[in-house]
């Protein structure tokens, strides 16, 4: 199990790898918001989103003579780039398993840091836990999970060790912690860094409309599951919340909150413009919760992710076009 | 004069106060550049650029019996909103001389700072000069102006500062930092902190062509001036060098480099895709220069400046339709 001690030691092996991505904010937000906004610009994180954190602890952590077989990750995108760039800086081989629907750019991104793609058609059903077992046995790669993995979390955790130690510089000891989540990998290792290091910090998973799997399981008080497989938010769309991951959440998080595929947009051109940062859709529903649900959240200071930036320009533009006139 | 105790000074004032910004990388603009790529990312700086800095420096310097009387400044934009929010901090009156074909968000954001913004007509050859001494001393203000003002180039310097530790961190003794260039007063303040904290670094004004001015000067040895007086970048152009900032380029800079608008807009597309960026034209041209002119380096390093992100959704649009496909 995950705990603040594996993410400590998760940190320490980050130190000089991963970056310290700074907490960066905007009197324009906090007039739209009505409170202080703390944003946490993981989308400057190498490879373009904190998933960089998780693939380099993971594999960091491998024995020496596994390592040499190579590793195996299924992902629609952000996984896929943190897994190639980390196991390419240990000298590893590896195999990403991707939806034929990702966006092209987090494909191409993927390949060029080195990866062997392998694509498959999520609509038809196809299973990517089968098709991977298929490989890893055939291979004999380890399997790296995008959440359900105690390394993963680990290393995604450090994005709450450096949350809380942004908040205490600032005076912050309450708010709410505005995650973006999938599985849950990324909210359920801040979470227990913030449990350690800032009891009165909050975790809350945020999600869009549609996919908000973790949001009704939190209140079901057990596993959701979504029925639809695309969307816009591709970053984070998952079936639903992990094994591993669904009762640290479910001890620790706060009520889950769910943003439309247009308050996304809006966020995200709003991110553009106020904060000169690129979000993609998944990374911009925390920002859009803080924005545009005021009412579901407490406290004078809000503490928001932007958990990643690889969109495609075409989805980018569409955002601009919608929202981009900020005068 | 503008000298490295003032720099150090101005840093002193500006802790908690400016940001410090990071230095940024990405394995696919080191593809395109052929060495590797450090960015300084200004852009994420308070009002979106580097010139909050300045405009903090002048106006955290000035005597408090002075201060009440309130400042002006002109400025296309980026040192209007650096000097508003720096006056509204300090409980300051602003008034700021804005042209009226400026990005209406620059326009617009200075405003919602604070200032009251006072609006003329470029193209009809209306100096700025002329309108700021008239206003100045109607209303006993105290001007700061954009560049050639020592304490402006001080609080530019810390820029420069924080490059030359950046650098020593890295390892990297010996390299060009390219500088996007208007009046000068980023150049100068970099070269001055530079020639002081990282002598192996040297400074390199980067200039759009038909703006060339700096670099026909340093090249001719006297002040050359433009005859344009619009264009694409409209943070980085400038009739000439500024009479305090040129003596310091001339003595402590390279040779200038010239990009096209075309390359600035590359340049920006490439910003938003590999380092999750918002950069404005002007603010881009050192990074063009690094990635189309890398036969104009020298060395196994360069580091840029992306030194604003203030642009209009339009314009930001035009980048991505031209050069928003990198897969």
């Amino acid at each position: 199990m995950s705990d603040i001690g594996m993410i400590l030691a998760a940190a320490a092996r980050l130190k000089g790898h991963a970056r310290r991505t700074p907490l960066l904010s905007s009197p324009f937000l906090e007039g739209i918001a009505g409170r202080r906004v703390w944003v946490k610009a993981e989308c400057l994180q190498h490879t373009g989103s904190f998933k960089y954190r998780g693939g380099y602890a993971a594999v960091s952590a491998l024995d020496v003579d596994i390592r040499a077989r190579g590793v195996l990750a299924y992902s629609s995108g952000n996984h896929a780039q943190g897994v190639a760039l980390a196991a390419a800086q240990h000298g590893m081989p590896s195999v990403i398993i991707m939806p034929q629907d990702a966006p092209a750019l987090k494909i191409a991104n993927t390949r060029a840091l080195g990866a062997e793609v392998v694509l498959y058609d999520r609509a038809a059903g196809v299973s990517r836990e089968d098709l991977g077992e298929a490989l890893r046995s055939e291979r004999n790669l380890t399997l790296i999970r995008p959440y359900d993995e105690p390394q993963v979390i680990a290393g995604q955790g450090t994005t709450g060790l450096e949350i809380a130690e942004d908040a205490a510089a600032l005076g912050i000891s309450r708010a709410d912690v505005l995650v973006c989540c999938g599985g849950g990998g990324l909210t359920s290792g801040i979470a227990l860094a913030l449990e350690a290091e800032a009891p009165g910090l909050r975790a809350r998973p945020c999600e869009p409309e549609g996919f908000d799997d973790t949001a009704r399981s939190l209140q079901a008080g057990k596993v959701q599951r979504n029925t639809r497989v695309s969307g816009l938010c591709d970053a984070i769309i998952t079936p639903q919340p992990g094994e591993v991951t669904f009762p640290i959440m479910q001890r620790l998080c706060g009520p889950g909150i769910v943003v439309t595929d247009e308050e996304a947009l809006r966020a995200m051109a709003l991110a553009w413009g106020r904060l000169k940062l690129v979000a993609e859709p998944g990374g911009a529903v925390a920002l859009a919760a803080a924005l545009f649900h005021a009412d579901e959240i407490e406290g004078d200071d809000v503490i928001v992710t932007i958990s990643g930036g690889n969109v495609d320009s075409g989805i980018f533009r569409r955002a601009l076009d919608r929202y981009g006139d900020l005068s």
